[in-house]
Formats: C-alpha cells, sequence, structure tokens
C-alpha cells in the first residue's frame, strides 16, 4: 500500500480521519507509524495529500490531512472481451495499477458463457480488487466497469457514450503496425484499446471494429496469453503515450 | 499450445514423431487434428517447422516432420530479486513466452530468506512452465535459468560472464529516463534489465549496480507490484528494441 485511500465521509470538516479497519492495522504494522509521522493518502476519486499521524491506539491510528491535487483519469479506456474468471480474478487490480479510466467488458464468439455467471463479474469482488491496484499505484480514480452481452449492440450503439477516445486500436496477434507507430503524433487522444479473448476475435468481430473506427496494431511475432497480452499492451501504449 | 515442443529424441532420422503423451491429447480433443492437418512443431532449443498428422490413435498422433529455421536467442537477459514463491510461479511461463535469454535470479536485502527454501525455484517446477510459455509463444529457446544467494559476488564477479549485454539498466521508480530513451541508438545490443524485490533495491545493491555499469530507467509515477511491473517492463523494452 503505497497510498492509504479514504472515503470522502471518513474525513471530518478540519481534516481529522480515524481509522479502526485493516488500513489502520497495515499502518501499524507494515508501516509501523509513529506519531508525527506522515504517509500518502488520497480520497477515492478525488485529490491525494498527506496525513500526519496525530494518534496511535491499539488497533487505530488519526491522521489529520491535506489534500491538494486531484489526479487527472488515465488517457485509456480498454475494451476487453471476458476472461476466464481466475485470469480476471487477477487483472483487476492489475488494471488500476497500469491505470485504466474505462473498463468495458464484453462478450464474444469465444467467450465461454458461463463466464459471465461468476462471482468475479460483480462490484463486491471486483471494488475492493481495484482499490488495491490504486493504493499500489498511489492512484484515486477508479476505473469505470460495465459489463456487456451483446458485442454487436455494444460496438454499434453503446460504445460511443461510453469512451470517447479519439483513437480506436485493436490488438491483433499478426498486425504489422505497433502500438508506438499508432499512437505517434495522436498524445493529446484518449486511446480505447481493444483485447479479444483467447483464441482472438473471430472475422464477423474484427470487420465490425474495423467498420466502426478500430485500427489493428500487433506485439510482433510471439502470442501472448490473454492476461500477459493485457498487461504488456497497456504497458507500451502508457510508455508510447508518455514518450 | 501454438507450437508443439518436441524433444531431439522425439524425432526420427526420418522426421517422424509418435507422441503418445499429454501432446497427443491436447492435438485431439483441442485442436482436434485429423490425419492431413499440419500443426506447427519446434524441437527444445532447436528449430520450428510443421508436422503433418500422418496418424491417429485413441491417444496417439503420429506427426511427419519437416523443421526450418531456428529461432534467434531473445536480446534481453532478466536480472530478477527472487520474488514471492507465489508469485514466481506465475511469471516463468510469462517470462518465457515474453522473451527472455537468461533468468538470474538474486538475492537481495529485502528478499526474505525463506523464499530460497520453495520448489519454485527447482528446475522440477520450472521447466515444465518455462516451456508451457514457449509453446504459446511459438518460440523454441529455453530461458537459462541461474540462482544467486550473494547479491554482491553475483554482480562483482559472475555477471560478466554470465550476460555479454552491452547495455544494463536497472528499472527504479523515481529514475527520470525511460526505457525507449534508454535504448534508443543501441538497438543492436543486448540488454541485461534488473529489476528489484518488492520495497526496491536498497541503496547499497543500487549504488553496487550503478558502478557495475547500469543506469536507472523509470516507468512514470505509478509504482506496480514486482509481477506487473516485470511483465510491463520486457515488454516495453521489447517494444523499444523492436521499434
Amino acid at each position: 500500500m503505497n497510498l492509504i485511500l479514504l472515503d470522502a465521509a471518513d474525513v471530518a470538516g478540519d481534516g481529522r480521519v480515524h481509522l479502526g479497519d485493516s488500513r489502520a492495522v497495515h499502518l501499524l504494522r507494515v508501516v509501523q507509524v509513529e506519531r508525527g509521522r506522515s504517509v500518502r493518502v488520497g480520497i477515492i476519486d478525488g485529490p491525494v495529500g498527506t496525513g500526519t499521524v496525530v494518534d496511535v491506539a491499539a488497533d487505530a491510528v488519526t491522521l489529520q490531512c491535506q489534500f491538494a491535487e486531484l489526479p487527472p483519469r488515465p488517457p485509456v479506456d480498454l475494451l476487453l472481451a471476458v476472461p476466464r474468471p481466475k485470469v480476471l480474478r487477477r487483472l483487476w487490480s492489475q488494471l488500476a495499477a497500469l491505470g485504466v479510466d474505462r473498463i468495458i467488458l464484453t462478450n464474444a464468439a469465444r467467450v465461454e458463457r458461463n463466464y459471465f455467471d461468476t462471482h468475479v463479474l460483480t462490484q463486491d469482488c471486483y471494488t475492493p480488487l481495484l482499490l488495491e491496484g490504486l493504493q499500489q499505484a498511489r492512484d484515486t480514480r477508479v476505473p469505470r466497469v460495465s459489463i456487456h452481452r451483446q458485442f454487436r449492440k455494444l460496438v454499434e450503439d453503446d460504445l460511443v457514450s461510453l469512451s470517447d477516445a479519439g483513437l480506436r486500436l485493436v490488438a491483433e496477434p499478426g498486425a504489422s503496425m505497433i502500438i508506438p507507430e499508432a499512437v505517434a503524433g495522436r498524445r493529446d487522444d484518449r486511446v480505447l484499446l481493444a483485447i479479444g479473448p483467447e483464441g482472438g476475435w473471430n472475422d464477423f468481430e474484427l470487420t465490425l471494429l474495423e467498420t466502426h473506427g478500430f485500427r489493428r496494431v500487433g506485439m510482433g511475432e510471439r502470442t501472448l496469453r490473454t492476461d500477459t497480452a493485457t498487461i504488456a499492451l497497456l504497458a507500451i501504449l502508457n510508455s508510447a503515450i508518455r514518450n
């Protein structure tokens, strides 16, 4: 935990925060704070700042907080075919840590139907995992998640209101254009990156995406598992945008 | 499995290969091969090629194979502080899939001692996982693994014979130079990338690495977990080398 995330409701008008849960335990046992020590804090979807430890009890910590800047929302949206539940469970915190604004999960021909019935797609499951990733990356901006069972309706009707990205890319192992080329000269554009299921998009899906402005980008000759590919592609994209 | 990996001993002089193990089951049940179908094959640390199914039995497949080019060894070596066993278990196949020539695992001040006692550091554990990653990425070049309990001895005495990389980089969250800048104009150089433990290298370790030619590279403001950071950094490095 490189930042302690707070609910706005945790913070009193004078900036006092009283923690009595796992965050206090983390501060006491792992960070081993004492009175006077400062730690990084942030309000969920709000500003980051500094909290000074003003009181310590058995399993509780009181912080006096000051908040400054609001982190910008990450300039990347992700359109992802629903992965296997085990894979998705691991991805949530990693997506939040890497920095994604919208996580748009979709059905696809090669997504198994029962993937939609899993606990891993419920807010109760993913919200704590997203917050864990934000605390790791020192961000406060919670990715906005939506889940879509009809790929065609999503692409044709809903996507335009979900993401205003000026640049739409679809990862396709064989494509010759690579991400740094695709974003060159487009640094100010929000990017929507589409990543298919294990086994890839089918022809109908790829064509539909291309009809709706998605350009194919590749990653070289190596085919990666969806979870590795997702992390790799987001890392390359973030690096290319910053570079 | 995007490529079937074979031991050189599996292949008869006339290119026949008789499979009766999990690879045959995969071909029959997942790929659903029939006589006449061609599949990608490769010899461990040898050439890739094509295998044509010439016979199919209950749980066995016979291939007639032809081999062509030998994939080059990946141009990247990795110096990695031993991660938590659970994390390392997941990383093996991903490292092989992303493409790493040498995996040099080391102790560091912030590596817990008991990490060295784990099954995950034994060849019996990691070899099948490395092969799984290679089959995913269609490569045959098995990463060469070595494990070092003395960081200082490794850096001062052993590293030069383990990796002949012309460019040595150490990932450090705060560093201002990014990987694409570091490799610009150095495309023909092998790169040795050092990634520290959860919590980072300590000052002694960082100074020792810098004394031995490692330059610090960063990844922007977001701090990532070791496993996410490792995948992200290798992806950015491979992309920058290719670009």
